[in-house]
């Protein structure tokens, strides 16, 4: 895999910036499983945000470097600096972490292997889409170090249906990832040897549509879920009004009436 | 099939009245493939309106004549006629339609084949239940032409889950039948020449119960799915008391305790 | 089962606290398939009450003596006292006891077998776990006598999709376990004859953690279910801080770090 390939860097995060308009991150701590230090988070957050601002880049790829996706918080680290306002601080962090994943004007998708547990699987949880190897394996095991999983069920119970979520969580189990997929964790499983190569066609994919576009979509997604119906439609409708205006979908629909191939200017 | 048999006629939207209380609309623009122009919105919302005040009505099948189910918004018309004013009336229009449907005071299933498409697949999740042809296939496709659908996002993310409508959202591709079965997005799966029979035989199932109890019932429905937990038992229990005030209630359960079969008033 | 051989006990629910910290309730009221009297319900929210002042209950199980789990409302009861001020303190009680199961500050788990039908359906929507015999059945029928279930229906959207909510609440049909597992609704299906060791092995599985960390977590994944995302990431990462202070977690963490076993302090 190329991301094993790049995992002697000492970088947290290594950047690839493909042909197609798809910046693959890979988290590389790989003898810690990626487990989100302090360093790992911020490097995590700064290449999000040239991701935004990148106007080269259209799709992200979260991957990691490794046998392990992430194995969540650094415990070693966090109970190095005992105190609420230090536990508080990391908490926040890997919050707003999250919550920045949700707000980038880009899609993302988790590209993942090995395992995926505590905040690890909040990140899988959290990413717009995801793509698994066969052997992928998800848990929220905080329940079994006295740590209950409270922050990735935030986004854990916005994946999956509640019952499914309250038994990762109760018992900290492994679920593999066939199961991931039945509840809705992952969008796609494929065999290990074919997970970069299926990752990257599905970043691919997507980045072939208008940014513009993507980035009105996404946002008006998580916006109208917080929404009740009708409010949510009357928000959503300005938002296609909106769209309706902009350069990329007259051009869109007349090339769709005209049978011939769109050009987005990505406005 | 009967719809096909009617596509004939002039009107955007065919009504039958069947014999048990089951009113059938065909959407009937067959060559267009049942595109939402203006003209179709009009007249569904007005067999909607007229539904909603007869008493012989009391389930509504949405079908469709041709060879699609509904292709989304009448594009060409929709470009015919540029700027914001008439773009925002047309969402506005098609956002009060569904709402209509979930308003509706008796429930309202969808007899789904050929393709659902953007604002099509929104009518195929706004419908209480829906019964597919193996055939059926649905996407929401409006990133391919820069028009991302964000009105039909609305009632796709409350019928399915949140990653797997990210994935038809991002990707515009087609999900086949059965895909949308396991999602939820339809509740029955059938062979194409049984489409009708099934659909039909469901709607009559619950055209056998009291209207005055669906009515209650569905409103319910969707009021509590907006409230907190607390406040949604709060109003549950109100609307509970107020059901079993009404004869029908009596009657239903004087007549199960009595073993016979009961006599609804619908009300 | 040990359920049924204490069926002839007098009392509408007993107790049984297994070795391990798992309190077993047993509905008992087999001849009227545990329809849930207000005695039932009384006896039920008073068990909970015991269960959650109880330092030696760490799970609760609810199972059932006779042939069937639950057959919701005792119906005869509600007909014999008619009127508005009976109803609502019925459909009250109700409510308050199934809110009363959400706040418990222990996992609740519903062992299931025969009929799950209106409220006794609710009871295991609203249980955090559920594992059902084979042969387990769930409905919501309270459309065939006029009572829609709309108390039910309130547990039964939070824990299954739309579409599948509304079949059954519109038709009151049957649905069998597999379907109920894949639907959301219970979480585990076993043959019949192992439906008590699972369930209880399950309890002490989970009953095997700090009682602290899971009633700090329970209260979080309900509270945050309700929040929009930015305001439940704020608060979980309050509840991990908090969560991180207590004893159990220094311990947990500690232990896991030196790879022993850790010790419960429950605080």
């Amino acid at each position: 895999m190329r991301a094993a390939a790049q995992s002697m860097d000492d970088e947290p995060v290594l950047l690839e910036a493909l042909d197609d308009g798809v910046l693959r991150l890979t988290l590389n701590r790989p003898a810690a499983r990626n487990a989100l230090s302090v360093g790992l988070m911020t490097a995590l957050s700064r290449a999000l945000e040239r991701a935004a601002d990148d106007k080269e880049c259209r799709v992200v790829v979260i991957a990691a470097a490794g046998p392990a996706f992430c194995a969540g918080h650094d415990l070693r680290e966090l109970r190095a600096d005992p105190g609420r306002d230090s536990y508080q601080r990391v908490f926040d962090q890997c919050s707003a972490l999250m919550l920045q994943i949700t707000r980038l004007p880009k899609p993302v998708i988790a590209e993942v292997h090995g395992i995926a547990t505590a905040a690890g699987c909040q990140l899988v949880a959290t990413c717009d889409l995801a793509v698994a190897a066969e052997d992928a394996r998800f848990a929220t095991p905080g329940v079994n170090i006295g740590l209950f999983c409270s922050t990735p069920m935030v986004a854990l119970t916005r994946a999956v249906g509640r019952k499914a979520a309250m038994e990762m969580l109760l018992t900290g189990d492994l679920v593999d990832a066939a199961t991931a997929k039945a509840l809705g964790l992952v969008n796609r499983v494929v065999p290990g040897a074919e997970l970069c190569a299926a990752a990257t066609a599905l970043a691919g994919q997507i980045a072939g549509k208008s940014a513009f576009t993507l980035a009105i979509g996404k946002e008006a997604f998580y916006a109208q879920a917080e929404l009740g119906l009708a409010e949510a439609y009357h928000y959503a409708a300005e938002v296609m009004t909106r769209n309706m205006l902009a350069r990329d979908a007259a051009e869109g629909i007349d090339a769709f009436l005209a049978k011939r191939a769109p050009v987005w200017q990505d406005s």
